[in-house]
């Protein structure tokens, strides 16, 4: 049938997602909706690519989390630096997302924007998954990729809407996904603005600015796109309220669960994993409307073997 | 010569402009910028409509600010807010933006979202500058809604950058200037998403999140939209900032000034408006290679007298 969306087997989560585009694209009928207003969120972590056993920017963070805890022996006391200074993936894996992402988040404060990028998309270049081998880019979920490019083709509007740092996503998502960085809303640590010589550069600080997950979700889509969103994906609690707003509107909407469930060819999880649970959207997901994708039945195949790395400079 | 920008005198201003535009849009010469790094950054209060001699915004909060200060009658310790329940607008011209600003914002607190836009739409439509007498969307520049009409069909993005809320900005910004809600940046209170039914509202916090002024729209540029700005607007030293990041990168990149001086047409003012002031600006936009565009020289016009009211919906 449908050229679109070649890594999803024939069956309802295929078929309802194409029939949705179909009508709201359809000019003159009654479901249309005009380009401006097709606007599509995506959680990153776990819904665009492999989170488990940990989310690609926590490895990131491991290797420069010794030199701050060299100059600060103090943030020791802290469960999250312990973990990541021993190593210890295991017990990291039993905090709650943002006590982890908080030390992760805080390890590159000092610098400046460009240089933080600069590092991140050298890292992601070459860096790769200890237990799996693969490069983290190639975690990327080929359905997914799919399913932006089917969206943007039929003048969607993408964007991420991630608990991940926005500026360490941004240095791939435009080559992983072709989402531009004006379409990455993240979570953020505050800059600051300083003069240096005729130019103005902005340096992270380690201050929080905002941590992207949850009904934070919801604040930011309206602070930065100002339209409610009529389609949206994601794949655990932190992303139930983002779902949950983009079907409270009015006229045509879709919202969506992915559930890994897929102990071959990826992983199972969902309630138990601590750093991102999906326990009440999994539980809930029928009664608010939410799909639910399985990654297992509903995925003919999960990742690009034969991916590239993402360049190292931009 | 060129059929764009009519109400531009001819003169190095326009023809400045226009040089640049063709330069970035020559593929194939030296100076090509692809489309999607056309980013063009605006300031609004003063730059494209009329701020003088107060900021449309705080005309808008003055009616609600009676029904703020009987509620908590302690407000009225704070200079900003006596002067507003007074309507002393000789008062409030000598205090600094954001002590003006910050009532303003704190005005709305407890709305939805939805209910503010609402509210701020129905009064635009119909309410008129006390001095003037027009309609306070007539104060738009004819001249800079054509500038971002070139833009527009040149493949730049045009963003507001404005120190007024962004919510009311974006209550008129699309209709007043063709200027989508994404590409919308401003000051913002927090907001917070509560569950109501089935459906998650976004309701307007007191709290000030972001005072989207001087270095801080330099920050909020780089979280919005990733990108640094070739092309940069502006008329005071709160944009000043702005102009000179827009300036520091590589690459072929234009920042302007506009200068009020025309006391005939509109109005003549720059270092003395505590509310806004252009005075390091002013002093130094050579020396920082910015432009500065005379109203009453590089103008043919100033306003549209056969401009429509906004519609009160959307």
């Amino acid at each position: 049938m449908d050229a679109w969306l070649p890594s999803w087997n024939e069956g309802t989560a295929k078929s309802t997602i194409v029939g949705f585009v179909d009508r709201v694209c359809a000019t003159g009928g009654s479901d249309f909706v005009p380009p401006a207003e097709r606007i599509a969120v995506f959680d990153n972590d776990g819904t665009l690519w492999c989170e488990y056993p940990m989310q690609v920017q926590v490895f990131f963070a491991l290797a420069e989390v010794h030199r701050l805890v060299t100059q600060n022996p103090g943030l020791l006391a802290k469960p999250a630096f312990k973990a990541m200074v021993d190593g210890d993936l295991k017990a990291l894996a039993t905090l709650p997302k943002k006590e982890v992402f908080e030390p992760v988040f805080a390890t590159h404060a000092g610098m400046t924007v460009d240089e933080f990028r600069t590092k991140a998309r050298a890292w992601l270049h070459a860096a790769r998954h200890p237990g799996v081998g693969q490069l983290f880019t190639q975690g990327a979920f080929t359905p997914m990729r799919e399913l932006l490019d089917y969206l943007g083709a039929h003048q969607f509007r993408t964007y991420i809407v991630t608990g991940g740092g926005v500026e360490f996503v941004r240095a791939f998502a435009e080559s992983l996904y072709g989402i531009p960085p004006e379409q990455v809303i993240g979570s953020s640590t505050r800059m600051q603005a300083e003069v240096q010589g005729k130019d103005i550069v902005l340096r992270k600080r380690a201050e929080l600015g905002s941590f992207d997950d949850r009904e934070e979700k919801v604040v930011n889509i309206a602070l930065h796109i100002g339209r409610r969103p009529i389609f949206a994906f994601g794949n655990s609690d932190g992303d139930l309220a983002m779902l949950r707003y983009t079907l409270g509107g009015p006229g045509p909407r879709q919202a969506w669960y992915l559930h890994h469930d897929d102990s071959e060819r990826e992983f199972a999880y969902d309630r138990e994993f601590k750093l991102s649970p999906f326990a009440e959207g999994l539980d809930h997901a029928n009664e608010y409307g939410i799909g639910v994708v399985s990654m297992k039945h509903d995925w003919q195949r999960v990742f690009d073997d034969h991916a590239d790395a993402i360049p190292e400079t931009a």
